[in-house]
């Protein structure tokens, strides 16, 4: 069984109109509703590829119920933790503009919500033999929460794998996830340069590697992505694809290096699955949808190279 | 007791942000809700007033339950019909660029919804001497429906009021409501006329009130308003005020109206409460609120004068 964390989930709100004008007044021609944040992206992913998924993280108010109400639809397990904030809307205004987005910050957790949050995540741990961790930090939570999960999930003999950024995922480290799944903003960031070259990446990840992380995975956009381990480095080289929607493609990759590892592909087999998910969400228009014949598919043409780290 | 008819009901969402940028993300500082639509406003402007208020028309989805919620702490009656639909949320962001509003259409309503609110409103006609109808026509309700209602009205005795614009309107017209209270925008629609002089809205109200309308009144924001009837035509002057918010300026001065009439006031005097409550309004920074001692200080300062229309 797959847990997914998403502690700060969203209902992603997409407005289409034909032209979005400022300070005037704008009609919407049509309204997209789904459950969001990057922990439910990668959960539907999972399940779309077969696996069991139990979700869990912090749900409140209207809009909370809203999400818990999609849950068994998508054939997730619901073991969210309640709030009594609102859990926040996140909007997307698609129009001929482009593509404007408009981010609420989500609800302030309380100490006894956090404290429910802890126990519930310490009973999936009893079954899950993975947990996604994906996502922002509400107010109220501190930097070094998922620091304390990985710590956890590493006791119980887990898989944790981290998608997080800034100081969520500089401290999150520290717990030594399984996995973590910077884009190269995000690790660029993480290592304090500006600019980092490819061989520069592959030494710094396999330096954090060398401090507790098993897998630094790398997601590179058209260019594919890099796993760096203690030991290796493996490059995945992609076939161009057709971009629509881009949005969760790395939720997407998450999810299918979670799936394949689970099981029990070699490494390399796992990564191109990795990227195969990747490029099947972002041809398609849905954030956070694969199609799994196309996937297969891809997975035949992603190559993997070895990549001599010399000395 | 006051009835008040919301058939197409909003969430009011306002976001305040620093700056909004087409096709970038922007992230929300701060989040108001409230209950809206024009008919729950004036609701709020009548309860403040002291009035006893019951409100009704269509709820449905998350959004209709939070609306529902919400009905308690105005102490508003709720007889809202439930539906399939999802109430919609009309979004307001607050930034430097301005006031941008972004609508959603509403929900369709159903036949069968559509009866039952027939009923209710029927059961509601039993007990309220006063209905205010507002607001636009969701999908699926047809375009003479408040025709329908101010005829049920007026065979009861009751007096209904009616704020629309469009088809419901002119349609709306022919059920002989008590009053319409268009803005001169409206009300140049209504004719047909691209521009009229002051002369010509008197002339055009009386038209109107000769055809079974016993009150047009017509706001005019800091001009203040016309009240013509089939004898009589009264102008309403206002003092100056500092405007801050001017949304629900119209429907507030509905909700003045209805309460000083129900309170048996002569007409002259109605219409300075008409006009306060609207001013009172737009000096505050929410929408649907008045300040009960600013209301009694603007009825001294408003002046109304008799227009001699001559022949």
């Amino acid at each position: 069984m797959i847990a997914t964390v998403t502690i700060n989930p969203a209902i992603d709100v997409r407005y289409n109109l034909s032209t979005l004008q400022m300070d005037k007044v704008n009609r919407v021609s049509s309204i997209d509703k789904t459950a969001g944040g990057k922990g439910l992206n990668v959960s539907r992913v999972l399940t779309q590829l077969g696996a069991e998924v139990t979700c869990t993280g912090f749900l409140g108010g209207k809009s909370g119920e809203w999400i818990a109400e999609q849950l068994p639809e998508l054939k997730l397990m619901n073991r969210f933790v309640s709030i009594k904030g609102d859990t926040r809307s996140c909007l997307a205004i698609l129009s001929n503009e482009g593509h404007t987005e408009i981010l609420e910050h989500g609800p302030k957790i309380l100490e006894n919500e956090k404290d429910s949050f802890l126990e519930m995540y310490d009973s999936i741990l009893e079954t899950a033999n993975y947990v996604v961790v994906s996502g922002s930090l509400p107010d109220g939570i501190e930097s070094d929460f998922y620091q304390t999960l990985a710590e956890k999930a590493g006791q119980k003999g887990r898989y944790l794998l981290l998608d997080s950024s800034g100081t969520a995922l500089s401290l999150g480290i520290q717990g030594k996830p399984f996995l973590i799944k910077p884009n190269k903003e995000e690790f660029c960031k993480l290592i304090g340069k500006n600019h980092l070259s490819m061989d520069d990446v592959m030494r710094y990840a396999q330096a954090i590697c060398r401090d507790g992380v098993e897998y630094v995975l790398l997601s590179l956009g058209k260019e594919g992505a890099i796993l760096a381990s203690k030991n290796r480095v493996l490059q995945a080289v992609i076939p161009a694809v057709k971009e629509i929607n881009q949005v969760g493609s790395g939720d997407s990759m998450l999810a299918g290096f979670t799936y394949a590892h689970s099981q029990g592909l070699a490494i390399d087999e796992v990564l191109k699955w990795a990227c195969s998910c990747g490029m099947s969400n972002a041809a398609s228009e849905k954030t956070g949808y694969i199609n799994l014949s196309q996937v297969h598919h891809y997975v035949e043409l992603v190559k993997v190279i070895e990549i001599n780290m010399g000395g």
